[in-house]
């Protein structure tokens, strides 16, 4: 505990994902007095056209960036 | 607000998912009085291997229809 | 097939989450070929305190609505 | 109901999928009262890459296995 | 690994909820080679007006059971 | 995007949530380029009869620190 999903489109390399998990455990550790060693994260990568946000799908807000 | 995190069986095309997401955002709208610019939906495309629904993997269903 | 999840403020009536999932259903019927009785929904209401949107607690927001 | 999310490693088989589903299915009907027909699981397969547990991501727990 | 999160009907006892996350972690293992001290099972209790499916919300099943 | 959900027990406050959400998306600009207008985290809260991680449910391990 905590359990984090995070759901994020695809195209991070897995240094950043290194970087990320380990900087939102010390965030959990720090400010809800997690254990480290009980914090599992997960990520699901998904391509742009399967998340919709701001009125639109991200796969049309990248060819219409206006 | 909402977050809607839709897991479905892969294969949709962009266009269904763009009519699909557009569709689910008016009903939060109209029904639960959301702001559209606050609706957040993922999907998440699975293989058939991947749901178990009705007593049996959807690939089985697939390949025994009766 | 699809499994919808939603997590939004507690707050809805009955009456609103039953023609909310109604139109949802119908959305994924028309626009992603569903079977009606395979849509399944789930909604998991959570406190303003349990949401962060657009930078702060969706709670600071509602007391800070500038 | 109940409906259940599994995130798992991937690389399971489909002979691997179709068992799990059954016995978690056999659980929640025999301990929670479940009905069968009732029971949805679906799968997400991810990569090492995308889990962090015990402290590191699964991927250089991999590479360091001590 | 894995992680599951059961979205269940609200009601469930202690020990139905020890005897189904012993039973599916077993599952797990057996099935999938997965290790029992990383296996993390997550439990979220709703509502029956929080759950859709087979064309209506189980509240409204519940109230006609026809 | 990315959307981050969190499955934690019950009992956290609101300034340990306002904190830990901030701090979340602080790394997860950091690391992964996310814009922070963009980043949505939701939490669940559960009882400690709703969570099995190292082969017991946490209320069970409470009970029975050793």
């Amino acid at each position: 505990m905590p359990i984090v999903n995070i759901t994020m489109l695809e195209g991070r390399t897995e240094d950043q994902k290194r970087a990320a998990t380990q900087a939102i455990t010390e965030a959990l550790v720090q400010h809800c007095g997690a254990k480290p060693e009980n914090v599992v994260i997960t990520i699901v990568d998904v391509p742009t056209t399967n998340v919709y946000m701001n009125g639109m799908l991200v796969s049309d807000k990248r060819r219409n960036p206006s």
